[in-house]
Parts: C-alpha cells; sequence; structure tokens
C-alpha cells in the first residue's frame, strides 16, 4: 500500500475507531476518488450477508475521505461532516465489498472552497457505488458539510 | 431489563456482531415501538461527535428490530432486510445517543403481513427519531422487506 493510503488508514481507524471494527481499508484515494473496501466477516448479518450498517457506514466514510483528501492540501483546517444520507441495497453482500466514490466534477470543489473562503461553511453531494463479487449491489449519495476551524 | 429485551440483545448481538462493537442496548421494544441505545464512547469520530455512521446503523437496527419483534409471534419464518434509507442528522452528537422506531399505523402491519402471506414478500416504511442528551438530533427512514423463507 502506498505511504499516503496507509496514512489515511491510519487516521480513520485512530480518530473513528468503529472504521477499524468495521475493517475498513483504503484500495484508493486520487484525484479520480477515493475506494474503501471492507471484510465479509466482521460485518455479517441475521441472514449471513453484509448488515445494512456496515455498508452505509462504508459509504459515508468513503464520501468523507474523499473531502478531506481533497481539502487537506488547502490547509483550511476545516471539519468535516455529513449532514444526510441516503442508501440503497440492490443486491444481497454474500462477500467482502468496496464502495467508490468519484470525485464529482472539478467546479462542485470550487463552489465548496469560495463557500469555505468567504462565509466559514460549504457543503458538497456526492455520489457513490457499492460493489461486492464484481457486482454492483448498492448506490449512496451523501451531502458534506465542511466548517473552517476557528 | 426484562428477560425479553435482553433476548432481544442477544440475539442482535449475536447475529449481527456489528451491532456489539456499536454497543447497542434494547431499551424498549412493545406495542410502542423499538427504543435502542448505544454508548458515545465506542462511537466518536474525529470531531469527538458520534460518528454519522454509527448512528445511521443504530437507526437500522431500530426499525428492523420492530419488524421482527412483530413479525416473530406469527411464525411466517420470514428473512427481514433493509431496502433502502435515508438519514438526516441534525446536530453534532456529544454523548450517548438512542432512536425511538414507533410502531406504524395498525394498517400498514396488516398491509404487510397481507403481502407477505399472499406474495412471500412483504415492505414496510418505517420512520425514527435519534436522540441524544434530552435534544432531538436526527432523522432517519427506512423501507424494510420481509421474504418468507421457503
Amino acid at each position: 500500500m502506498p505511504p499516503a493510503l496507509a496514512d489515511i488508514e491510519r487516521y480513520l481507524h485512530e480518530h473513528i475507531p468503529l472504521s477499524q471494527k468495521i475493517g475498513v481499508t483504503v484500495a484508493a484515494a486520487d484525484a479520480d476518488g477515493v475506494r474503501l473496501c471492507a471484510p465479509f466477516l466482521p460485518n455479517i448479518n441475521h441472514c449471513n450477508t453484509a448488515f445494512g450498517g456496515s455498508v452505509s457506514a462504508l459509504a459515508t466514510l468513503a464520501g468523507w475521505t474523499l473531502v478531506y483528501v481533497r481539502l487537506r492540501p488547502m490547509a483550511l483546517h476545516e471539519r468535516i461532516v455529513i449532514q444526510r444520507n441516503a442508501v440503497e441495497y440492490l443486491k444481497p453482500i454474500l462477500g467482502d465489498f468496496c464502495v467508490f466514490c468519484p470525485s464529482p466534477p472539478e467546479q462542485h470543489w470550487h463552489r465548496l472552497i469560495e463557500m469555505l473562503t468567504r462565509r466559514s461553511i460549504g457543503r458538497i453531494t456526492l455520489q457513490a457505488d457499492i460493489f461486492s463479487d464484481g457486482a454492483h449491489v448498492g448506490t449512496f449519495e451523501g451531502v458534506y458539510v465542511a466548517h473552517k476551524s476557528t
């Protein structure tokens, strides 16, 4: 794993302890987007499929990580939190699963950074897809808010 | 805790291991609805507030438990899963938190049971509210599907 990905993974595990219990790994985090994965076993449910709460949490983290990775080099000292999210579970998940949160168009970032700089608060909507065993098994949409720390 | 609540809690912890990591407790589960709670510490995030993924998972379990508790005595041998959900995070959560999922009107249950009996599959939409330190801190809506096991 490139050092940058290991750093992000360590950050998540240290600051959001549930991410460690879920077994979150950072598979990619670059200009294209963020890909997080989780193993099946810690996340099973009563049907021996992946627990919806785990899937939703992984997707929430993927979006959060994308905003974090994008804003961090700008040293805006922001606090990023989720404001709302919606998840659709399309198929039962029978094994390890991943979420890919692609970077939205560049003007969405510009708007976020402009709002954040001018008003100390900005908002961005991200979509992500959930995959398992090569199949598209769910969708996620989350609205994230970044606050400039005072 | 009444034995029935302890039984439900044990069921959740055994069959959905992440519920144990979250520290889910069953505070109420009766005809009025289901109330689940979680301690702050295992669910903190980088801002020292409750992680949205934990909050969403607790609410998902509250709705699931309500359907489980309602259908179990009927011995329909159903499998209950979540199909989609939406969460709104209204305020930062700074301590332990609870979700109350009230029972919907009786005709919603009748429709679910009729669909399940006739077509072996039924659907029900539930709303829940999230509370912490006496404040209303979030809302949840989930669509649950019950499949009759063959």
